[in-house]
């Protein structure tokens, strides 16, 4: 469907994640390996924090990633310490900026990877539920947008986990009203600039792939011979739906309905239980 | 803010009117004169119906019309007897296909020029009395689809002004409610393979500008040197935001609060009421 | 590296041969089975010829076919009885409208999968070699262009196996100059609205796959039960570079170094001999 | 024809210039004054150096810039001290990525306005004058983009304006001896991210408008209430086709037939004589 990536941690250029590796989100776009389509061509985009601004920027594009020279361009010019990149493949909604990932509020980003079941059904009472402040807002026609918007009505600003998990309670919620068995499939990341909240669920219990990079410190001394490896901060980490190079102990797999948060100081992986 | 053009009649090719007139569509995408902007430069499209199907053929870019090479592939190849043109002027909404007209349901077009004035205000309100089987078929973000499937909500398909007229009145109670003084500013073409609609009606009864070729009988004798004007049928007409061409007495305006009916047969010119 | 297909017969739909098959081009652009990668998603062209005008349309993009909306709309309204499409993967050059094959001069039309070896250090003895009468008439920066514009400086119009052969003849010359042992790689399709030529060749001797369906008559008898193929002339044509469903006996392989010629009357099967 | 803008000082943020003035030149692309066309729609361009690399960016698209949202979130993050900005009105060459300035080679941008006079009769000569090791790089096919590689073949890179003269030179003499009397209208910036050369120039000595920004101790001076004035260096400069905003005394015309040179240290202005 999808496959997106989450990195926070020392600044580095967006290629060092987006090109450089032998299966970076980039090779991804033609050759992923977990999903369940080989190719992400309908669109990507990548949100970014820097030092000048609080609110993130998004560059979205309708062309596949794979040949974008505006992408490449970017990635190598743009340094970051916090940034989200994600490359589309639809599910049937039109391929359009609108619908690119991440989607931006304020200062909050969003990634989403998998779908709503049977969602022309349910889409009209899920955009019924979004708050009638935000719901001018959602500019484009995809689940993921909806569910975002859902999560910001729900208070994701306030309490990102708590407002996930209403979030999926509510969507299951619709859908088993409609008669649909599983109505949700996900794997998400958000944030809000500083820390990362990254979720593993679906309806079914047998959610899309998700790994996290592990402890920088073992990493380093694993492999001594990896120069830009000593670089990075201990705190930095990567957060993918598939790793992006065969490096043996440098990833984690997500549990199923758990997630994940990324912020200075003590990481956390918890349970996450649909409200 | 946009420019549109409804023609039915002799099967021509598209090119007739999209670029041989003096002041065809294309030159009005750099140059309009009557319009509030002189550029309409956000995106176009064309739908056509022909012998081969029912359903009318619909052709959007979000390129600036002038210098689109598709379209004029197109213009040039396509023949039909009755085709919608639009080309657009963003107030706002993202610069993308599903924002572009003609928009489509079965075998309906529908273009507009103008706006719902404080639309983000109102957009959830009228996105609400869109009816459910109807909701999930809004792929835009525009005011204009969204009059669209409001007037397919109170039935387009069976009795077209008398559903516009209540569309109208519906988004003018709903401007009223939140204290919009004049809510809604149109001239629509709307069609369903046989006949076509054309409305001109404004909150503030200052509308856009809307004219209608007149009797092709009476243009023939005044201008027996002009051999194309002798070819097509008695029953053709053009519908159009502003003139293509200077031709004495070959234009007449649409009145204020009015509606046009073109069809085999009589033509109809009658007052429009908001219900 | 690209797909394409080649029809001459019956007027039929673009979208019986575009989408209609089980593996239709449009398939190919995510799936191709033969080709060298899997995705052909750089890009897309359609060239075909109507009854109205003699220069053939051209309707090329730079998104992949595989979710392109207009496509889709020609495809479903627009008949035509010869026509060339094409998907494209670059092999570097950018992905803009003017690399989308097919290319035109006049009437005729050009389609291209394979490669000149080491391009970059050649293409300035091929642009050199192209007629200065028609050097200003290429506007993208691909081998295939150019190889197009050197066969019609050698006469295609006149002698369309002479000057492709002439053609091949030049650029293995220029390439042995520069030390490439094999230097073309192709099969092409090119018409100039009535007749069509195909060429397989390449100057190792292993070139990509190309197939011509067999004789209609034959195929009706041996499928009854197909009620399609009951309908278009025993003159109608396909050529591809995979076969478009699996249908056993329906498709013949061009041998190596051979063009096919598909006309009204008896077609041909040659040899081809790089001059 | 076309507006640019070049910018040399304190790092500042592409908004500054590209979206805040009154008159700025993303406005120049809807209503530019000064220009042959008030529509500059058929794409831009923007190039700016970084401290993390020498080679500078290049973000060019074929959209209008108006409307771009990838063009503003940029803007809006990027900061730069020094840029070079483009908006295309193309003159009759395709609208394409390869076509938008600024051209780029090695750590050299370039942009231009104006236009070779029949430039496809001249077109292959000029390109047959371009050195062969430089030729493969050119993937555009506008005049803009051949003056680039004809004026680095005559030794852009040791000395610019001497390059330049000689490139003028050069495409004078190819057009008279097609008997075009005036073949090249041209103002021209180009950086090698240390300086900035700007040339304006025309064979029938009425060129394109082109503004240098007055000395800024003068202009803080002149406008002690303005604070942003306050905040950048001495030797910022800015370099435009027509002026950003309405400030008395804050724009000098570059004189016919001269360039400047922006640097650290003191700037130059001298005459430009063809050789």
């Amino acid at each position: 469907m999808c496959r997106w990536l989450a990195y926070s941690g020392s600044p580095i250029l967006l290629e060092e994640l987006l090109y450089k590796p032998d299966h970076s989100l980039i090779d991804q776009s033609l050759h992923a390996r977990l999903g369940v389509e080989t190719t992400n061509g309908d669109g990507f985009g990548v949100g970014w924090y820097s030092t000048n601004t609080e609110t993130p920027a998004v560059f979205r594009s309708i062309e596949p990633a794979w040949n974008d020279r505006n992408l490449r361009e970017l990635a190598g010019h743009v340094e970051s310490p916090l940034f989200l990149a994600h490359i589309r493949a639809s599910t049937g909604t039109a391929v359009q900026q609108t619908n690119c990932h991440p989607f931006r509020y304020g200062c909050w980003l969003w990634v989403h990877n998998g779908l709503v079941h049977d969602f022309p059904r349910l889409k009209r009472d899920l955009a019924l539920a979004v708050d009638e402040s935000l719901y001018t807002y959602i500019e484009g026609s995809t689940d993921s947008e909806l569910l975002f918007y859902l999560a910001l009505t729900l208070g994701l600003e306030d309490d990102p986990p708590g407002a996930v998990e209403q979030m999926v309670g509510l969507v299951e919620e619709a859908g088993h009203h409609y008669g649909i068995e599983h109505p949700l499939q996900m794997t998400i990341a958000t944030t809000d600039g500083n820390s990362v909240w990254a979720f593993r669920y679906s309806s079914e219990g047998r959610s899309r792939s998700l790994y996290y990079s592990a402890d920088m410190r073992t990493i380093r001394e694993m492999y001594p011979e990896r120069p830009r490896l000593q670089e990075v901060s201990d705190e930095t980490r990567i957060i993918v739906s598939e790793p992006l190079l065969d490096l043996a102990g440098a990833w984690n797999e997500v549990p199923e309905s758990s997630y994940g948060l990324v912020r200075e100081g003590e990481d956390e992986l918890r349970p996450f239980r649909p409200r």
